[in-house]
């Protein structure tokens, strides 16, 4: 049996050459003259992690018939945003592990976090403004906007159980889904063409970033840190209520409903997932999230169908299953 | 007699009616669909401040004979990036007041805070990719990285009582002067001609900044939070060994030496920046730190008598004098 992180490596093969391409481009960004700032970045590019939304682009770009030698430096400026989200989040949440790698809030401290994301963020702009067309300079700084703001009201909805899913939805969407809509954009899109393809390929990317967020959720109340290979049990102990949790409280009786709620706040409780997973029954709530990824990633499949055959857009449509199937 | 704050409006009056402009882009700016981020942005716009980087794009601008309509929104994106470093550091500092009004991670809390100050960075270099010419998304992403390198490299030498002025001044440097050189610079320069006056325009500026930041610094250790309208103390707090420090510190026996180290890392010290000036007079310190502020200024107003007259160039002038003599 093969691990999914090898199979996901062979399902990138169409764009194997320009990943790689991105990934010298990343390392390239990362390298600071500052002695303090290459011993972080060295750290954090331990993080590599799945590279899903550089390879997005490419995949795009590939699927749509629109490649440029500029694509594996969009795909690398993603990827840039992404970690700076990571480490800004890491700060967020409190979270010890990435990746088995200590975070680096962990390692330094939550002072160097926020300026390490800071520094990520700016060394992307900067090298969006060096590309031949502004669209990726446009596309990201509006996403990292959206993605800011999602995350801003996602921290103002904590510890509300009566929310509606299309809020959760839209929140979700926000934080993790619209920077895979601007991958997946920007891919068929740039330098500019193509705004017909590129409105669908963001359709595309939003579905599968926001399957992909519910399934984060999900794992996050089920997994176990050694399989995910991150913090589990976050979203409890932030007080983040997330679809699973949502839907067994919508259903609950009002005992169960109190002591959902105590799990998530009452004081001293050590391992909030855990005690939430003894006073409710979380697998019907689970159930319905997995079963709400499934159909945004049967939405995504038909318009990864419509495109023309070609290697790149089969790896398209294997992705998907990846991101519905994976628990790490 | 007239506060400093009466008279540095007086002084601003050529590029009176594009602060107004300024102004009304950035609350425009500020102003977003989510009801939560709107809340904030309500509340930081009231720091508002003395938005000296937004002027200086203006004046560099007239003094030059440099004007374009885009120049307000060119100084609305310095001051968004001022304000999300603001923003930043009041998490970095643990500052609790600041201008008067509470930080935003006090109102809040350390989370928001840190997506509050991604959201104006992201906000600033959106609107700097709708100008008509790249050269403000180039110079502010650039000087982003460098203000975040500054403040790493800052972070890495607390505690660094021999650490040489030269490597205090490329650290304050980087951290502030770098935003005022990028103000002048862009004010003399955009949309992109007279690389030769931006050059000069840009020396002016960090000298202006850095000047700026050694008096902050001196402000830090003498002032009282009610003159200078924001938390005072933090350096000696924090383990920031800022130039006044570093010159009484070079020049101490051993005795003081060890009760200035003391003063700073003992555990349970209430009020180290009381205890700094009980165990040493920093008196020297700070007359040797404000005597170079004077010769960097003294250095930017040869730079601006070399300009034609004009009102603005007047301002320049009389800007100089106030980071100079300024209390708060």
């Amino acid at each position: 049996m093969t691990s999914p992180k090898v199979k996901l490596e062979e399902v990138l093969g169409p764009v194997q050459s320009d990943l790689e391409r991105m990934r010298a481009i990343m390392i390239e960004q990362l390298t600071d003259a500052s002695a303090s700032v290459r011993d972080m970045t060295d750290h954090i590019s331990r993080f590599r992690g799945k590279q899903l939304r550089g390879a997005l682009v490419l995949l795009a770009g590939e699927a749509t018939g629109n490649t440029t030698d500029e694509h594996p430096q969009v795909a690398a400026i993603v990827e840039m945003i992404h970690l700076a989200t990571l480490v800004h989040d890491d700060v967020l949440d409190g979270a010890t592990v990435r990746r088995r790698v200590a975070c680096v809030n962990e390692r330094w401290d939550n002072q160097v976090a926020v300026l390490l994301g800071d520094f990520l963020y700016a060394r992307a702009f900067a090298l969006s403004t060096e590309l031949s067309s502004r669209l990726a300079s446009r596309v990201l700084s509006d996403t990292t906007r959206r993605l800011c703001v999602g995350e801003i009201d996602q921290s103002q909805r904590r510890y509300d159980f009566e929310m509606p899913q299309e809020t959760y939805e839209a929140i979700a969407g926000a934080k993790t889904a619209t920077l895979y809509a601007a991958a997946c954009e920007l891919g068929a899109r740039y330098p500019g063409g193509n705004e017909e393809t590129g409105r669908e390929l963001r359709a595309l990317g939003w579905e599968l970033g926001l399957s992909f967020q519910i399934i984060d959720d999900c794992l996050d109340v089920t997994g176990t840190e050694e399989a995910v290979g991150k913090s589990v049990g976050n979203d409890v102990e932030d007080g983040k209520v997330t679809l699973p949790i949502l839907h067994v409280y919508g259903r609950a009786d009002e005992a169960t409903r109190a002591a959902i709620r105590d799990a998530y706040t009452a004081p001293g409780v050590e391992g909030r997932a855990a005690r939430l997973r003894e006073v409710a029954d979380l697998a019907p709530g689970v159930e319905y999230a997995l079963g709400r990824a499934h159909e945004l990633i049967e939405s995504a499949r038909r318009r990864v169908g419509a495109l023309a055959p070609s290697p790149a857009r089969s790896a398209l449509d294997a992705l998907t299953s990846f991101v519905l199937e994976r628990n790490w």
